[in-house]
């Protein structure tokens, strides 16, 4: 699909069929996010795939704790955006702290992700409130580590995408 | 251009022509990024473009500052992306700080933004190491604002992508 498209079709799915999606589907989009820039090609990132049953269901309880995200019911996968330690070159950790581009490179990873899953026919839901604490527990991540994004993945029931909102051009952008 | 494809073409450009882009073009690849998902669709970004010989030059003295990123004296564009105030909803703002989200926001951001001009047939460079300083005062961005990148926009004199040197997909992937 061209670019301008996929953007437009690429939105938060708050309502899935339950149909399951293939693992190698998963990978392929996997591969997306993994092949995203990163400061100093750092890779900063691991990604944990809950799409077995009682994944998926511990998985809810994570992203549904205290009553949120209620629409992910049905959702028969997600993937968690994990921080991991950022290897910067040396000139740039000479002034930096090592995770001082981390969150942005995920963001970076986290559209790869999100995009490639539109190529695929699939709908995505970007979370970030969910107890992380519960993630970390079921999913054997170790405490120190930084769960930062969870993603619901699943066909969507819907018929066609929304149009989207979004402040106009001129208010974002100034030519110098 | 496919997705996956378009994500292989996508890669840092550090040699460019030096041909001018047409501001149409930088209008509609800054027309993707606005297009990209954030936290309560909160969009806290906005995009200060330098495509003007001043301009450029103010630009290219921000990036170098300290012998850096001297691959820039031929870009022929830069855009800033500044990030703004996160109006998250009320039940989210009520537990996490308004800037929680940014910075993976403006990597999403940043994400759309360059796979859109890859997709325009351009290149481009995101940089992280930059005079902040100058750069707020050449292009009169308020000083409790943050630059969070500067990305070098141009056409690239490279004949062919390079081949990507990342992690292998099961040192980054977990199925659970």
């Amino acid at each position: 699909m061209d670019f301008f498209k996929l953007i437009t079709v690429r939105e938060s799915c708050r309502n899935y069929t339950g149909e399951p999606v293939p693992r190698e589907t998963l990978k392929k989009i996997l591969n997306a996010a993994r092949l995203a820039p990163s400061a100093c090609n750092s890779q900063p990132w691991s990604f944990v795939v809950a799409d077995t049953p009682d994944a998926v269901r511990h998985a809810v309880e994570c992203v549904q704790d205290g009553g949120a995200n209620k629409f992910t019911d049905k959702a028969p996968a997600f993937i968690l955006i994990v921080e991991e330690h950022a290897q910067l070159s040396p000139r740039i950790a000479d002034r930096l702290d090592s995770q001082h581009f981390a969150q942005i490179d995920l963001g970076l990873a986290t559209a790869h992700l999100c995009l490639a899953a539109a190529e695929e026919g699939l709908g995505t839901c970007i979370m970030g409130l969910f107890s992380e604490e519960k993630a970390k527990a079921y999913f054997s991540i170790p405490s120190e580590k930084r769960v930062r994004l969870i993603i619901s993945v699943g066909y969507s029931a819907d018929s066609a995408p929304r149009a989207k909102s979004r402040k106009p051009l001129d208010e974002l952008v100034r030519f110098v």
